[in-house]
C-alpha cells in the first residue's frame, strides 16, 4: 500500500520553485468550487486585473494559462505562428533554444540570432537579422534567462521588432515581479511568465498577455491553431469579460486560488518595493559570495538580482556539494543547465526566497560545503 | 486594491469538479519542494504505481500530464498521430467532438462514426468504419461521455480496433475510479483521465497511460510531435524510471501532492468498494428522482452511476433553478451541453460527492426548486 506523502521542509534557492509564503499555501487548501461558479468568475476578473498590474499592461487579452510556463511559451508560438511563417529567435541560453523548438514544431522557419551563454541578446545582431529577413513575422527573446542569470534589454529588442513591423514574444518567466516588466512601455505583443519564480507561488500556472496587434494576428489566421487546449479564440470564451462564460476546459481551481493570493501579496508590497527587495538581497548575497571567493558568471550590468549564476569553486564536486546542502541544511540551489552543467550553480532569490534569513543560511551553508 | 479570495463552501454535484476531501485539500497546502528533489521523485514513483492501479495496467508509460484532462486528450493525439494519418473517431457527445478537433489539428484525416447523444457508441458502426477504412491508424472513443452520462463498451471497441490493427485512444476522464477501467484487459493503447471527477481531487491534472505498442508508434514517428510541452519522448526523461531525471518543465508540485493523496485514498478504499459506492448512491438518487417525476436521458443499461443526465421538468426555468440551488443550498449541479443545453441537468455523484448526505441534500433541494 502507498502512503500519504509528507514533503520535507526545504529552503528553495534554486531557479524555481521559490519558497511559497504560508498565506499562499493556505489559499491552495481552501474549499474547491466550480469553474463556472459566479464566485469563481469574480476571482478570475480580479486575477486578470492583478496580472495586468504585474505586467504593467492594459492588454485586454491578459489571463492565466492552466499549465506551467512551458505551456505559456507554447501558447504564444502556436497562436501567433502559422506553417510557413518566419520567426527570428534570439538564443543566449536554454530557454531561447526551447523557443526555437517551438517555432519549428509550428511548421515555421526559424532564423537564429546567437549570443554567448552568460551574455545578453545583442540588439545590433537582432537589427542585422531583421534587415536580412524583411519577411520575418515575429521576434522572440528571453528577458531574464533562467539558465544563465542574464537580463536582456527588452525595451530595445521590442522596439527593433516593432520598427521592422514584426510582432514580439517576450519570455518573462523569471523576470515578472523581480525586475521591471513594462509590456505597454516596451510595446511587447505577447509575454508569458510562470507562477513559481518571483511570484513565489507553487509551479503549474502561466500568466500571459497579448497586445491588440497580436490578437488581430490570431483573428487573421488562415490555419487553425494546432493546439485545441491553447487556442486563444476558444480560451477567450472562458476568460473573456461579462458574466456569461463558456466552458472550455476545467480550470485548476485551487492552483488559481494560490496564484491569486500571490498576486494580491505582490500588489500589497508594490512592484517598486518588490524590485528593491530583490536588489538588496542580491547585493547582500553578492558581497557574501565575494568573501568566499566565488565569482559571478555574468557581468554586473546584465546580472539578474533574482537568479545568481556563479562558477563552482575549483575542486568542489558539484553533485556532492548540492546533495550535502540538501541533506544538512535542507537547502536547494540550482545546478547548471546545458553548457553550464557541472560548472555553474544557480542561486535563486525569487519572491519569498529573497529574504535576509535565506541569504544568511545560503552563505553559511555554502561556506561549509566548499571548505 | 484587490482582496484575498474567500471561496464559498459548496456541495459539488455537477459534472466535475466534485467535492474534494479535506485530506486532499490539506495535502495541497503542504510545503512546496523542488521538482528534482529526491523526495519529490520518490513521490512521483509512488504516483505512477497508483495511477497504474487505478487504470488496472502494467504499462510502464504511465504518468500525469501537468495540465487538465483536455491537455491529456491532446497528449494522446499529438503523440500518436502524424500529418496525413487517418483516425476513426466515435462521436456521441461533446467529448467525441473534441477528439475530432484534435485529429484535424494534428493534420490527420478524421473518419467520423456518429451515434445519437444519450446512446452508446455502436460497435457495429465502428466495425463497418474499420472495414471501410483499412488504412486507419487509430480508433478514438469516450468511455464515459460526461456530456450525456452514457457508458460505452470499451472492451468491445478496443478489441475491434486491435482486430483491425489499429491503435485505440480511450477517454476515461469521468470513468476512472467510478466504474471499472481495465486498460490491460481491454487492450487499450492510450488513455487519459482528469483529477477532478471520480478521483475527487482539484482540477488541473491528467493521469495518462500508453501501451508498449503506442510507445513504439511514438518512437517510429517521422514528424516531430507538434507540441513541445506534451512530447512523450521529452516527458519520459522526467517521469521515466531510475534516480536520474532530466528537467523538462517545472511540475505543479502542490497539485501533484493533492492527486497523490486522492489516489492513496482510492487505494485505501479499493476499486471494487469505490465502484459499489458509486452504484449504491446512483440507485438512491435514481429512486428519489423517480419520486419527483424526473426522468433519465439514458437507458438503464448504459447509464453512468457517477453522471446522471435527467430531463429538466416541464415549466422549470433551467438557469433560474440552478441559480436558486446555488444561492439557497450552496449546491452546484451541471447544465446541459451542446444539444442538451436548456433541456438537461447533469447530476454528478463522483468520488467524495457520492455520499448519502449529498444525495439527500440534492433531492431535497431539487424538490423545492421545481415545486
Amino acid at each position: 500500500m502507498s502512503q500519504s506523502f509528507q514533503p520535507p521542509q526545504r529552503t528553495l534557492m534554486g531557479p524555481g520553485p521559490s519558497d511559497v509564503h504560508p498565506r499562499i499555501l493556505e489559499a491552495m487548501g481552501k474549499p474547491t468550487i466550480g469553474h463556472l461558479d459566479p464566485a469563481f468568475i469574480g476571482m478570475m476578473d480580479s486575477m486578470k486585473a492583478l496580472i495586468q498590474y504585474a505586467f504593467q499592461t492594459n492588454n485586454e487579452l491578459t489571463f492565466c494559462v492552466s499549465a506551467p510556463g512551458s505551456a505559456g511559451m507554447e501558447s504564444c508560438f502556436v497562436n501567433l505562428l502559422e506553417p510557413g511563417d518566419k520567426a527570428i529567435v534570439c538564443v543566449n541560453g536554454v530557454f531561447g533554444m526551447r523557443m526555437l523548438e517551438n517555432v519549428t514544431r509550428c511548421g515555421a522557419k526559424a532564423v537564429r540570432v546567437d549570443d554567448a551563454w552568460g551574455t545578453p541578446v545583442s540588439p545590433d545582431k537582432l537589427e542585422q537579422a531583421l534587415q536580412d529577413n524583411p519577411d520575418a513575422k515575429l521576434v522572440a527573446f528571453v528577458h531574464a534567462e533562467t539558465s544563465t542569470g542574464v537580463r536582456s534589454d527588452a525595451a530595445a529588442l521590442c522596439k527593433l521588432a516593432s520598427d521592422h513591423n514584426c510582432l514580439s514574444i517576450v519570455d518573462c518567466v523569471t523576470s515578472l515581479g523581480g525586475i521591471p516588466v513594462d509590456l505597454d512601455t516596451w510595446g511587447a505583443d505577447a509575454a508569458y511568465s510562470g507562477s513559481q519564480k518571483c511570484l513565489s507561488c507553487s509551479p503549474g500556472l502561466s500568466p500571459v498577455s497579448f497586445s491588440e496587434r497580436a490578437a488581430d494576428a490570431v483573428r487573421q489566421r488562415k490555419a487553425p491553431v494546432q493546439s485545441w487546449f491553447l487556442d486563444l479564440n476558444l480560451l477567450l470564451g472562458y476568460w473573456g469579460s461579462g458574466a456569461k462564460r463558456a466552458y472550455h476546459h476545467t480550470a485548476p481551481i485551487n492552483a488559481l486560488y494560490g496564484l491569486h493570493e500571490a498576486l494580491v501579496m505582490l500588489q500589497e508590497e508594490g512592484l517598486e518595493a518588490s524590485f528593491r527587495r530583490h536588489r538588496d538581497m542580491h547585493i547582500k548575497l553578492r558581497d557574501g559570495l565575494a568573501d568566499l571567493g566565488i565569482a559571478f558568471v555574468v557581468d554586473e550590468p546584465y546580472r539578474l538580482p533574482q537568479l545568481n549564476s556563479v562558477w563552482i569553486p575549483q575542486g568542489v564536486d558539484d553533485a556532492a556539494a548540492r546533495q550535502q546542502l540538501l541533506a544538512e541544511y535542507n537547502l536547494e540551489i540550482g545546478a547548471g543547465l546545458g553548457d553550464f552543467a557541472g560548472k555553474v550553480w544557480r542561486i535563486g532569490l525569487m519572491g519569498h526566497s529573497a529574504r535576509e534569513e535565506n541569504v544568511d543560511l545560503c552563505l553559511r551553508a555554502i561556506k561549509s560545503v566548499i571548505s
